[in-house]
């Protein structure tokens, strides 16, 4: 599950090694990362604390770190949650980087988790370009956002294998058929899961969990 | 209306130079460019189109360039709707910038338009600091992305001086209070203005074109 992407500028290579030692750390406590990337409003933060109630609720232990450029919305709702948090704001930084994620995961209590989300900064360009260190990659997009936004992002999409069609409530009020999101979804990624979602009311949460390996 | 960023670090600067040269070449062709900014999703295409609907009512000729990180869905729309119009695909860059934009600008029919609408790329962080040499900026945000999204991108707020809250009939399906994002806004700029909008039904575009001085 963890691949090494390749294709990097000298630039990013550098990122890359600081994610490897990331993804040790975490190996090294028995902990899993989820990096969680997506739009704002495509509903990361809501998702997150419904898959961690389901994981809670099997004794899975669960941490989550807020990435935002700024403000404490985020980070608020997991304190609120009970979960183990932390917060990183990126300032002018458009995603999070594993330098910045190292930072955060040296002050977290990382023995008291099994499973860490990592919530990224809301854009859908600039995060693909900056492994983390986590096992697994997850996109969630939210119909709202128009039936055309993977053909808008076809590198994310590519390298991304869970992507979660969120705010599935919705799909009918803005007219947008999520079937056109699936088949753009599987032209770039064949083998790729997609789950449909709705945080609001649960829906598609168990499969998305059971999509990311986190249940069986 | 035409403002110098200060603040920039040396990268930066250069690329306000650039700016200012997309600027006079505006000016020297009586074009007033209009910087259109918000997420994915946000709307941005949709409220360009209905604000060239009015404009060309009233014999304002107007031309848009569409930029997105991969694909041409925003510029065929613009296309259909028989503006003059260019397409600026910027792969891995998440925002418009300068320099890409001139190369856009030598190629446009400057003399065939009075207004420029310059779609940036779907994204809240980075095309806050890349002036792009128009006029005027707008940011279009969606009742859909939530309530706290002013608050976690100040600076984007307290330097765009027009801000359309867009997607206003779905506000109560979604339970977002605009008043809440119009206070958030308040607080970053005291200065600016504010349009609730819904370019489906077309509410509030003739505000909208008016705080942004296009009619009056």
């Amino acid at each position: 599950m963890h691949e090494i992407r390749t294709g990097f500028g000298d630039v990013l290579k550098r990122q890359l090694e600081l994610a490897e030692r990331n993804y040790e750390l975490l190996a090294d406590q028995g902990v899993r990362g989820i990096n969680v990337m997506g739009a704002i409003g495509s509903g990361k933060t809501s998702l997150i604390l419904r898959m961690a109630e389901r994981l809670l609720a099997r004794g899975v232990r669960v941490g989550a770190i807020a990435g935002d450029v700024a403000g404490d919305d985020d980070f608020k709702k997991f304190q609120a949650a009970g979960l183990p948090s932390a917060l990183i704001n990126t300032e002018d930084q458009c995603h999070l980087d594993p330098h910045r994620v190292r930072h955060a995961l040296d002050e977290f209590p990382l023995t008291e988790v099994d499973v860490l989300f990592v919530e990224n900064v809301g854009n859908l360009v600039c995060p693909a370009d900056f492994p983390l260190g986590c096992e697994q990659d997850l996109v969630v997009i939210s119909v709202t956002e128009g039936e055309d936004m993977i053909r808008k992002h076809p590198k994310m999409f590519a390298q991304t294998d869970v992507v979660a069609i969120n705010k599935m409530d919705l799909a009918e009020v803005v007219g947008v058929d999520p079937q056109r999101l699936v088949e753009d979804y599987r032209r770039v990624n064949p083998h790729g899961r997609v789950v449909l979602t709705d945080a609001k009311s649960g829906r598609g949460v168990e499969e998305l969990l059971s999509a990311l390996g986190l249940i069986r």
